[in-house]
């Protein structure tokens, strides 16, 4: 079994749209009522020549599956809306990973607001993990777009972080879009939030208070692991913990499109804490008209690494079994 | 002859700092008056011990040299203040490059300001250039130190380019501080203003505009080559240029402070785009632990790089003297 643990649903119903657009003109639409507004057709449809073929066609089985990040829109600051919004969302993901339990499993999106209160958020994430079965949430370390917010390691954040400790879920660490004309969305929001993070997390014991918080950093860790020397250099220098030490609680996955990337990535990140992801079908579609590998077909750069047999398990199913304990869980559930 | 394209006067005499201070004391100490309060052998010890020492003893020879990247604080609002605060950094590089000129060929700080208006940086531009023999300056792309401004693409910075053009100087694409607590200056804010500046980049027309304009981007690129991949992909779903054909006018450092980054940005970044680079003494310092090599002894990770001779000399010299004519013209004089 391959586990693809970042997809996002990026193929959503024009209805999901409509909603929102509707939030956005002033309405107020309630998320029940979209439930009726899409058919099990539309959602099957949606993926099944979609993700589901993609999916199994590169040789994985299943996708942790959440909604689209860059329509999260955590910049919006009405949380009634964002609670509704985030329920819309969440619910239809639930659907699809019901009607496709052998090839999604569910994570959710929160109702953040710049503001950073974070009720609304832990009440969605308990919605999500103890009714819905939902095993992770993406986590937008910068609601406001325009990184108006405090750190990850500020304690505002701690209430979500207990949540998750005891829901037993991580966090996908993932930006929506950025509020700033510096900042492409796909080609650089993303990646500074990744690299912002982990710098955050290496000046902080953020773990030592919260020893079973997990959190995945996407896009193989923004800048991470090519500045890994430098991430040591400076914790040496300034009496930090060793960013090894983060490895107990912090996961890079492999949303990297290229073989060197993927190469450096697996040969300074322990297997242990590397997630197969493709992140498909996201930011970055078809194929690389040199070598006609899809730029996301990310399985393929990790077949050509220099990984043994074991470590290519670990990075492909076993540590997403273990960082996602609910996942395992699910999978028992699914199989008996 | 080794080039390294990229040192700060971080051990500069106090005097620079305690005119700093009286500056931001609201008192307006004249540059001109700073000369007299440091000696030339002040000048001369402030270096000799520490870059000079750690040049030659590396096994190079010259280093561009320019004032403290995170001194220039291009946040504060005061035009006249920054011409001065610029002027006295730079005349004191300049005296560091006349007393050493076999190790140390200058370059700038500009005195911009968040509010964006370029007069003062053209024109301390043009009198270290033409007066002082400057090879090269640095463009700060976020002179707020909280992303305020506009992206480098944008028509307001064209005057700069266009003097940049007509003195035939590159510039280093260098941040001061971030006034962000998301952002560590050293560990974060460095590395993405790399990666959104190139992102900036690829988007534009900048280079059909002006051919000639040159940009080093330090950091070996921030996240960029490491994202070499997601960057093709991109361009081509989007219909921009591809990220090599910004390959005739940028360039990047290879300030990557372990083996593996070093590999990596060989491997993915064509030769004749690499420029050697070490930062020293800058943010990292120290030896790694384990293996007694100096973080920032980027020649020794470039020497263990898969490079044949003409490419290990093209990076660590003929590209410097090919992207700073001027200084190749100052050699030229100096060995003269």
């Amino acid at each position: 079994m391959i586990i693809d643990v970042h997809g996002h649903y990026t193929t959503e119903p024009s209805a999901l749209l409509d909603f929102r657009k509707a939030q956005l003109n002033g309405e107020s639409p309630a998320s029940a009522d979209l439930w009726n507004r899409i058919s099990d057709d539309q959602v099957r449809e949606s993926v099944v020549g979609n993700q589901i073929r993609v999916l199994t066609e590169r040789g994985g089985d299943l996708m942790i599956f959440s909604p689209r990040a860059s329509g999260m829109q955590h910049h919006q600051p009405d949380a009634r809306m964002a609670d509704e919004w985030a329920r819309a969302s969440n619910d239809l993901i639930s659907r699809v990973s019901s009607l496709f339990p052998e090839h999604f499993a569910p994570a959710a999106q929160l109702p953040q607001t710049p503001e950073g209160n974070l009720d609304g958020a832990i009440a969605e994430l308990r919605r999500t993990v103890t009714e819905l079965g939902f095993v992770a949430a993406n986590l937008n370390p910068d609601p406001s777009g325009t990184w108006a917010g405090k750190p990850l390691t500020d304690e505002s954040w701690f209430p979500l972080y207990e949540a998750a400790e005891e829901l037993d879920v991580p966090f996908m660490v993932h930006v929506s879009t950025a509020d700033n004309p510096n900042f492409h969305t796909l080609g650089a929001h993303y990646l500074n939030a990744d690299t912002s993070v982990f710098m955050q997390l290496l000046q902080s014991d953020l773990f030592q208070r919260f020893p079973g918080l997990r959190l995945v950093i996407p896009h193989g860790g923004g800048a991470v692991p090519y500045h890994w020397g430098r991430y040591r250099g400076l914790s040496v220098r300034n009496g930090w913990q060793d960013p090894s030490e983060l490895l107990a609680n912090v996961f890079f996955d492999t949303a990297v499109y290229h073989q060197p990337g993927i190469d450096l990535l697996t040969e300074v990140v322990p297997a242990a804490n590397v997630l197969f992801a493709s992140e498909m079908l996201g930011a970055v579609r078809g194929a690389d008209p040199e070598t006609g590998v899809e730029w996301d077909d990310t399985l393929v750069y990790l077949r050509s690494a220099d990984l043994d047999e074991d470590d290519f398990d670990r990075i492909t199913r076993a540590n997403a079994l273990r960082v996602y304990p609910r996942l395992a869980a699910r999978l028992e559930g699914t199989s008996a």
